[in-house]
């Protein structure tokens, strides 16, 4: 079977013929210090002094490292030039960008896409003077379209392991759910899940302090919060946002519950009707994925069914691109704020994976009540690769 | 105890007086993705939007976080002013810049050091973009300096860290002297290795699939190599490169071996006379260093002696500075090569910690023989952190 990072390089061949780009540079160094998020997907290991790998429109793929790189670059396998160097890059550099003499020369930078914003200013200085006496300064464009449909193209090698991330993650809300009993805290379910994973072997999907973030009650902190000393109490909502990372792809899942009163059997009323309002807005988000529809329809369906509903809008985006990282840069499902820039325009592809996510705050006292669900884009629609929460469990 | 992050925050203010720069941003976004070097030194965390974290030469110290940063951020305790924000960080970062009014605004990139380089390019002409109709686009400079000098100025509670994963990793190496016997392979030694370092919890000091780096004989791969299927034999030498990260702080050690040959009770001359030269060579460099010297005269030092004793001239610099990460970037021990940039031209000071390290390739058919020591730069020339290592042991 073809790595991933075999079929990835390949797709990039095939995106910079649709996007009539010549030449595709990433250039890098020290990436253990300051990585791009590119190189995984292109090469999977580090490199340390400068470094470039170009990939052009007709097929070249070269990669110039310094000496010591040498031997890890070539035993990646798909890169069918190596070149390594000793004192200074820029001969080897000039040399091939004169050889291959592309018009037009893609680099890793993005005002929008933190994912296509790998060069850092420092380098992209570097390559100013190294260009200089060259035509190719001139001729330098961002290459955010194409790292966007590279990630945002999910091959079905790369489904099939967020489904994976998906299944362990699911596995886990379920021991969650035996564990987190009245008087629990936050961070001791947070600890609880972080065994779990340590057990298994796996990695989490985003930076271990928030992941899990947990949320007991009307006290607790939202969003990117560690989680407290908060103990779960009846009346309490309890939600959780957790991912893991599996074979290299991530899951990023929200669940909730409701934490009973002595002689509740259900909710209140006042929760049961903001959970069903969750509900159908992730729904009505799903609703209006396909092929060709730019990614703030999506969001606005979301947002309206929350705001007529009476309930306050939310204040981040109902989904975000998933797969290699929890957040995979490229398209956002989000809203025409300044903050995400152009990526709310971008347009939905058959292979591009979301989450859908939303919630209400200060729920009758009870606390936050959130979820999130993850999809494909298909040739018609959309399948869930989440199983959708539609009932809101006691937890007790 | 004062946290190192305070202890480093405190630090900053006094360099930004000393280098007379009135403010120093950093400028990220989604740090999982691509971190900015700096932010483990001045906040511990990862930020998820757009964020901007100032301190002046004043005193102030203000963090401008997307609002599901804002419980985290203030946590950390030495942020003292956090300002939230929704939908875009442009008016309050723009507000907070006219308030502080900066003659001179540092950010963070850097044609040379890669610790220094935090700002994406992306994220520089987003800056701009913000800046336009004020004055500071106009009064930015490079962050270099204070960068170079926050990191190298090791405090006593960071030289102290470092000591401790120092002398992890000496008994690291004592055990695999045990382990790692005729036939055993290069994997074979990492592996045990990592589980070593698995055990106690440990972090690697680098790229894990080049940490440790074991070479056994003259076919092995030299430099950031993946260890190999290659087998311990009678003849060779053996040689690791490895560090682990304790606490936040790293080490960085080269050690060898002799494995002799049936009959043998010392390695041979040549091996033996290869060994001492880059002892004294090593030696050379330490005798070389005190507060005020280039660095690049270390490095002369240390090279002078391998060319004089008639061996080819090692092809990387004499050493690094180490800490937080394994190359912790500003000064470098290093000749006036292209690549190197400005950086051995950089005066040594208090405080610096550096490695020591170089070898010699295809030593009369054994292989590779390489050492590395760390040490410290004190008032009047330097001191030994590892115990430097004088004799070449056999291995059987």
């Amino acid at each position: 079977m073809k790595s991933i990072i075999a079929e990835k390089v390949e797709q990039a061949g095939n995106i910079l013929r649709e996007l009539q780009i010549d030449a595709w540079l990433t250039f890098v160094r020290e990436t253990t210090e300051t990585g791009d998020p590119v190189l995984p997907l292109i090469l999977g290991r580090n490199l340390t002094w400068y470094s470039a790998l170009i990939i052009t429109r007709s097929g070249e793929r070269v990669a110039i490292v310094g000496q010591y790189d040498d031997g890890a670059v070539k035993s990646v396998g798909i890169w069918a030039e190596v070149i390594p160097y000793v004192e200074g890059i820029r001969e080897p550099l000039v040399d091939t960008l004169r050889r291959l003499d592309p018009q037009k020369l893609a680099v890793n930078f993005s005002r929008d896409d933190v994912t296509a914003d790998g060069l850092s200013h420092g380098m992209f200085l570097a390559l100013g003077e190294y260009l200089a006496d060259t035509p190719y300064g001139d001729r330098l464009v961002s290459a955010e379209n194409i790292i966007a449909q590279l990630r945002g193209r999910k091959s079905a090698g790369e489904i099939q392991r967020i489904r994976s991330a998906i299944a362990t993650t699911d596995r886990i809300f379920d021991e969650v759910a035996g564990f987190a009993t009245p008087g629990k805290t936050e961070r001791d379910v947070a600890r609880f899940m972080h065994d779990l994973v340590e057990k298994q072997n796996l990695d989490l999907a985003w930076d271990r302090r928030q992941c899990p973030t947990v949320n007991t009650g009307p006290e607790s902190m939202i969003g990117h919060g560690i989680p407290s000393e908060l103990a779960i109490e009846p009346g309490h909502i309890f939600h959780i946002d957790f991912g893991v990372r599996q074979d290299d792809y991530c899951s990023d899942i929200q669940r909730c519950w409701y934490v009973p009163r002595r002689g509740e059997t259900e909710p209140p009323e006042a929760v049961r009707r903001v959970f069903d309002t969750v509900v159908a807005a992730i729904q009505a988000a799903a609703a209006t994925i396909k092929p060709g529809v730019e990614c703030w329809k999506v969001d606005a369906a979301a947002r309206q069914t929350v705001v007529d509903a009476g309930y306050p809008e939310y204040r981040h985006a109902t989904g975000h691109s998933i797969g290699r990282s929890a957040h995979d840069g490229g398209s956002i499902l989000g809203p025409k704020w300044e903050r995400y820039g152009q990526l709310p325009y971008r347009k939905l592809e058959e292979g591009n994976v979301f989450t859908l996510e939303l919630g209400i705050e200060n729920v009758d006292g009870c606390g936050y009540l959130g979820l999130e669900e993850m999809i494909v884009v298909t040739a018609g629609g959309c399948e869930y690769l989440s199983r959708p929460q539609t009932v809101l469990p006691l937890l007790q």
